[in-house]
């Protein structure tokens, strides 16, 4: 059981030392969350265009220059509770990679460290994350059915397609936060302010419109119940970049592990307009 | 003396024959312009992340794919009506370019057709400009000095300096409205709706705070007169990215000669939150 920190650089140590491993919602409450994703320069061009044709399931945060592993007071090899390695688009379990490897140590279902994995030749691009609108939401008194429930966001799958960019191409991947119609006006105006995650909804009412034939059976996270007078709100998500990179298959990827977000200085509000 | 056309399509067809070299303001209300930065593909990761970086003084719109010079109805080298080309960040006057190449005219003090110079490494970034929230702000009943006085807006360096990228660095280049405080107030919040074209202010007040020593001596465009209850409203410029392109001396540059913007078909209402 993990207690809440309130101090991002405290989150962070917790994580290098190995003592907190858990997921980071709830976590350091204010501070803004993102979502990881490190790719070796030869894609990078790629990927930066993607972002920059997709920003709403892909809005940057920050780039790092080639090779650079520390930003400001964070490690982005040590600093967040978990992360996934794949190569060549497959995900590797931790032991196949930790034994050998020195600092590269795992448990459970994740890599912890990911320094003896980094080379002169990577590149780190921070991604907003959905949780610096929900905390927005929820302080306007918007439900987060999945919160409410302890349950992940559901995500599905759509048919829409984003931008292809290089070797980068796939569908929109959106998250559903289900709401009275009055509500989602107000969840209109509130995410509409924060265009650097995610911003305001790319679709309100029939999930068939987007193509999603079962909105009781997501393709990430879990189901929410809906009621009678509800209507579902879907948001471009973060899973996105991650899906779409994996589909390209790089030589190398290291993200962080589902919900195990990388925890900034940057408060949430700084990122609204 | 040009006529204003109202079809974005018609106004680039009359440039692509020569008829329209004039500068762009005013012509097709509620279309959205841009400005034009065609980079060698060598320098286009730095670019895309100067951009990246850098978002108010640098709002990408689009981005072509390398070599592509036709973009939706838009034939990159033909739909302005006038271009620069700089060869290691200086300015090529078209006599000296034009005559020997065939295709590419030269009618007064800028290149009018660039399918001469086009090549298959060439990247074409395409960047959002203020005429886009000139136009909300207008609309708004704000005042708009240098168009009042059929000025060009005043432009000022500043002592901010842009995060550098790659070889890209340079200050941020500011414009500048002067208006009440009661009206700022509402200036920023309309241009904070359009943060796809420079967004929000980025200073209001004294220009000594951001290095402006003489503010009735701008950098770039005309100076404005400023009544005694009127404060100065600063937001980050187009000219930014082109002062820090031609600091960096690539090989090979062409963009939009100035006022002499590519217009787009898409609404500039169509990129406000």
């Amino acid at each position: 059981m993990s207690s809440i920190h309130q101090d991002p650089s405290l989150l962070r140590a917790a994580c290098r030392e190995g003592e907190f491993r858990g997921q980071t919602s709830g976590q350091c409450p204010g501070y803004a969350q993102a979502n990881l994703c490190i790719l070796p320069k030869e894609y990078a061009y790629d990927f930066l265009l993607f972002c920059v044709r997709n920003p709403k399931p892909c809005p940057l945060l920050h780039v790092l220059e080639e090779g650079q592993s520390v930003f400001g007071g964070i490690n982005i090899c040590t600093d967040l509770p978990k992360y996934r390695l794949y190569r060549h688009g497959v995900l590797v379990k931790e032991e196949e990679e930790g034994g050998g490897g020195g600092g590269g140590g795992g448990v459970g279902d994740g890599l912890t460290d990911v320094s003896s994995l980094w080379r002169s030749d990577l590149v780190t691009f921070v991604i907003g994350c959905s949780f610096s609108f929900e905390e927005a939401m929820s302080r306007a008194g918007l439900p987060l059915r999945h919160v409410e429930l302890g349950l992940n966001v559901p995500m599905y799958n759509t048919n829409i397609a984003c931008e292809p960019a290089g070797v980068f191409s796939g569908p929109l991947v959106v998250s559903m936060r289900p709401m009275t119609p009055a509500q989602s006006v107000m969840a209109v105006q509130i995410t509409s302010r924060y265009p650097r995650v995610h911003g305001a909804p790319v679709h309100i009412g029939d999930p068939a419109t987007i193509g999603i034939a079962d909105i009781a059976r997501p393709d990430y996270g879990d189901a929410v119940p809906i009621a009678q007078d509800e209507v579902c709100v879907f948001w471009a998500c973060g899973v996105t970049p991650q899906a779409v990179v994996m589909k390209s298959k790089p030589s190398l990827c290291i993200t962080h592990a589902p919900g195990c977000m990388l925890v900034l200085d940057q408060k949430n509000d700084s990122l609204s307009l």
